[in-house]
């Protein structure tokens, strides 16, 4: 049985939802940031970046939401999570996760983890006034370039679905107005419909008030 | 044929050495980042972000080094550049691919990018003073924990190695002295003496000198 180390309002989330979608068997583990339980060596033995998600499997440990996101989906073909005998259409996929990843996380991630960049607290504070307009930015691109609808690839629903959910979560709090970007909006609105994304938020409050 | 979308110096040289590794018809097109030419109506209708790289295929337009590698390697089974076959091993390919795009790219471009995340200058030049130690943290978890040796996965090579290589150039411009890590060091020197990697970068040059 798999094992996802995650954190409340965090990435983690975009693979708890595909576990459940996949029909997967699987228990999470909360770690706390608040407690800074990432940095302890108990943790840090599971996932040395000292981030979650982290994915225990019999075969080993996976980090990083792309991947793990692609190992579900192929682990589990049956639930239909990607296009995964299309290379190009799975790139695709990638392309979208990889952007979600390296640029709309990475923007968002300037409002409370600006010292991994900058240790100066006026510069710490600089980041922090532009992420509404970098967050923006790339919700820009997506709401018009990227997202097809109703599914972020069209009429089918891939990974790539629960890992905008996930990370739109964070629009309000980064200062990003959702009623800017409708389609957006819709899909995260859409998301929050489906049975495995309620059992996935259901299962991280329990544990966070247990 | 494929035609690869660049800049030199920039990360879009990983795919274009694993598009020699393999085998693949391909022709590379320059985008001169001086002339800005990543903003021009013309590029941006090929890759909307404004980056480099893009690779045009027969079915579309992929961008995302991650995406791109993983497409590449897909495309052309017969090279084995990746384990296909194995969910597992994919994974932990992607994952580190993933880490190269979204922790140690990011570190790196905050020396020269940073007007993404702030506007002031004082915090860009505080954003800059930091990429020695931020970048180098991602190599200390590299070289230490990452990369098994000779290739990253072990004896095998994969899509990960010409990714490693292409963001390792970027070592003493990042103030990070390479022989603080004398695997990376070791395995940038053995890919350098690649037949795919020499050829790659002479055709990068060849453009340049145009």
């Amino acid at each position: 049985m798999m094992k996802l180390y995650y954190a409340p309002h965090t990435c983690a989330l975009a693979s708890h939802i595909a576990l459940e979608d996949a029909g997967a068997e699987y228990s999470i583990q909360r770690i706390s940031f608040a407690a800074n339980e990432q940095r302890t060596p108990g943790y840090l033995a599971i996932n040395p970046k000292g981030r979650v998600p982290s994915l225990v499997t019999e075969r080993g440990i996976l980090t990083e939401t792309p991947a793990m996101l692609a190992f579900i989906a192929q682990t589990f073909p049956k639930a239909r999570l990607a296009p995964l005998d299309d290379p190009f259409r799975f790139a695709e996929v990638q392309a979208f996760n990889s952007y979600l990843c390296a640029t709309l996380h990475v923007a968002h991630a300037h409002r409370m983890r600006g010292t991994r960049w900058a240790d100066d607290p006026a510069a710490i504070a600089a980041m922090q006034r532009k992420v509404p307009d970098s967050v923006g930015a790339c919700y820009e691109l997506i709401e018009n370039r990227m997202l097809r609808g109703p599914w972020v690839m069209g009429d089918t629903y891939t990974i790539c679905d629960p890992y905008l959910f996930t990370v739109a979560q964070w629009l309000e709090g980064d200062g990003v107005d959702p009623a800017r970007f409708p389609e957006v909006r819709d899909h995260r609105q859409r998301m929050s419909e489906r049975a495995a994304v309620r059992k996935a938020i259901a299962e991280e409050l329990a544990e966070e008030l247990a």
